[in-house]
């Protein structure tokens, strides 16, 4: 008799790649972790959290229902005023269309929203693109489901489009593009390189997908994950790929107040176009008929009072001086044959050392690291299984987003001194 | 070209049987529902929410990790009180193996978990049984993931042993059995009959489930569903599933904050043995890398003050008055050759007509219910596909859980006068 009987997925599904480094975090004290993708803790909205709750629960009148069931799709106040978020960020006028509340869907995070649309998406045996390097947790995913991955290159301003054109090219040709449902882009300060896709590229993306779509006889959809979009200390912003003349039919934006508001409040958002979204709406009916009401209402709350906004604004400023102590740091301490990807937003910068140097979980670099009470993320952790590369595994992902000023400046300080010994 | 690129999944979920029926609840203001599974407003735990939340976000030393991203398989102070609380209730003791608090996971509801087990444990066409009738989004899981579920009949304690025998024997001739993977069982106050199941038929439920297991090739689960355990007005309390002697290797408890607290607060939780904690554990880092922290410090904070027990024994003499009241509805209002089972908690009674009267959706009986504005829900919502029997269409559920005490004595007054004209 077998000891298990676990499901192909329940026995596929890894362990997260980065529980390891969190744990080591965890266990060592004195370490200080560039690993982490948490945000600031002491910019965390406590404050306004407390406020906008006691008003909630000060009488019956809001405070019930915010305590009872909700709608699965979300609370309607909040749907309205996600959509109007948008709508002001993209500059897209309350009548866009492609910017309507009815397609807008509140979710435990925006992760709960890429896991659902996967489902409703992807078999097992399907495949997406993804950029090269990409979000290892969409990696998880993507390996739990069996769902197969193809990277596309990824340059400083956004995906490569010529390599992207080869991919599909490649896919047409050897019968796999039926199998094809979606690219996978995160387009703002993306993890982990820190990289912004330029809107013409997520024209020329769309553009791409669409050409394709006749060989493989249904949509090819762009899920373009914003998750970091509003942590933008640098630049202006880009409107989203909604934007895109006829693109709306084709774009799954997910979005999330967590990363800008608190991650301890796990309220995230997504835009789907229809079959999508009724699909979406029902399988969230399967999970959990809808994220907390408090929680909604709390959200609600802080946009609607122009709160959220301030508080942007606050840990914009924030992380834009930590990114440059960072860069600071960099500068005086890591070896100059390192190149640095710095970003006008988000949480990391990137790291490419020389093609020779392994900064994987074995190589010397990350146990010297390790030994010297530093931990950054390997950059081989981002890279999907795709046999048409070898996993470049010469990168390391480093993250100003929770270690303080004084620790930025310390990690880095023992991060150069590691690399100088393997690098000079 | 298709117009749709989703997945069989995605195509293949459908719609919440009860969707509509809430829908329309919504649209016809006049409508007295007795069909929602929602809690009681006017008892929801506002004041004491606001206390603790004021409490938590007073200072940055609660106040920061509350926001902040948490640990995947729930905050380690709730997962401990949540052990502690299922051994008080269990009596276990705190030694008891089978309450750990390391096999505790927090979830978005104890829904969520359900979901998770299911796609830990089953592939497409495998096996689950379940009590006919049954919790009805549980079937829609079922039929969404391609899982066959085979009914097993209820009786006023639970489930009929020897029937549960039969269908185990029959799976077995059939060469089935390998695709059974487990047996769900809403143990107190079930949805939809309001049955509470005999500790001793648990007993005898894994019993034969272990016979049949060395035919399965393979473990066979108990999945005991809790969520109405508290709201518990009349008879002694059950010790769980888990405290049959053997048992806690083969039994998946799931129980839940939201109902005997507040819904809007989603705020669940399970127990689960090795290999599945791992499994699930894993999934759910795929899910939502943990359910959001300020809830789960809310729980915490409810529970170790015992403000939470308070609050449940309130709750438990408001629905006692509410059952009471209802039961006195029924005996003025409803013929006599409907059999009423009453509860001695949760928040549903079952009522059943005579074998030829239809209460379905499309049935004389529904709609001029719908017409005197009073709705129930339709018992055949709560059978599964199974091709043993014929799906029994002449039941209802009656809620007395949101509906007012003068709602409830109005509604029944309608529904009565309706069944007359049906059945006298």
């Amino acid at each position: 008799m077998k000891t298990s009987a676990l499901s192909v997925l329940g026995r596929r599904t890894g362990p997260p790649p980065i529980s390891w480094l969190m744990q080591t975090a965890l266990s060592r004290p004195k370490l200080i972790s560039l690993a982490a993708g948490f945000t600031d803790s002491p910019t965390l909205p406590i404050d306004i959290s407390r406020g906008v709750l006691n008003r909630i629960l000060r009488s019956p009148k809001t405070g019930r229902p915010a305590l009872q069931y909700g709608i699965t799709t979300g609370e309607t106040n909040l749907r309205r005023l996600t959509a109007r978020h948008l709508q002001k960020l993209d500059a897209a006028g309350v009548t866009s269309q492609s910017h309507s509340w009815k397609q807008v869907m509140i979710t435990g995070g925006s992760q709960q929203l890429l896991y659902m649309a996967l489902e409703a998406l992807c078999d097992e045996g399907d495949l997406v693109l993804v950029e090269d390097p990409t979000y290892f947790v969409f990696l998880s995913i993507l390996q739990s489901r069996g769902i197969r991955a193809r990277g596309v290159r990824l340059e400083r301003d956004g995906p490569d489009l010529a390599h992207l054109e080869t991919v599909l090219q490649r896919l047409k040709k050897s019968g796999e593009l039926p199998r094809l449902k979606a690219f996978y882009l995160i387009s703002y300060f993306q993890n982990p390189t820190g990289v912004t896709t330029r809107f013409e590229k997520k024209r020329g993306i769309l553009k791409l997908l669409k050409q394709f779509e006749r060989a493989a006889g249904h949509p090819i959809y762009l899920m373009e994950d914003a998750a970091y979009r509003e942590l933008r200390f640098n630049g202006p912003d880009i409107p989203s790929a909604l934007m895109v003349p006829g693109g709306a039919g084709r774009v799954i934006y997910t979005g999330t107040y967590s990363k800008p508001y608190a991650p301890g409040t796990r309220v995230g958002f997504g835009l789907l176009p229809e079959p999508l979204f009724t699909s979406v709406q029902r399988i969230k009916g399967n999970h959990d008929f809808g994220t907390a009401n408090l929680l909604q209402q709390l959200l609600a709350g802080v946009l609607e009072t122009g709160l959220y906004d301030r508080h942007v604004a606050k840990i914009e400023r924030r992380y834009g001086r930590k990114a440059r102590v960072m860069k600071q740091a960099l500068t005086k301490h890591f070896p100059p044959n390192v190149e640095i990807w710095e970003s006008g937003g988000g949480l990391y910068f990137w790291a490419r050392l020389p093609r020779n140097i392994s900064t994987g979980v074995k190589s010397k670099v990350f146990q010297a690291a390790l030994k010297n009470n530093v931990l950054y993320v390997p950059g081989e952790l981002c890279y999907a299984d795709d046999p048409a590369r070898r996993k470049p595994d010469h990168e390391m992902r480093i993250s100003f987003g929770s270690a303080s000023e004084e620790n930025i400046r310390e990690g880095i300080k023992r991060l150069g001194a590691v690399l100088r010994k393997f690098l000079l």
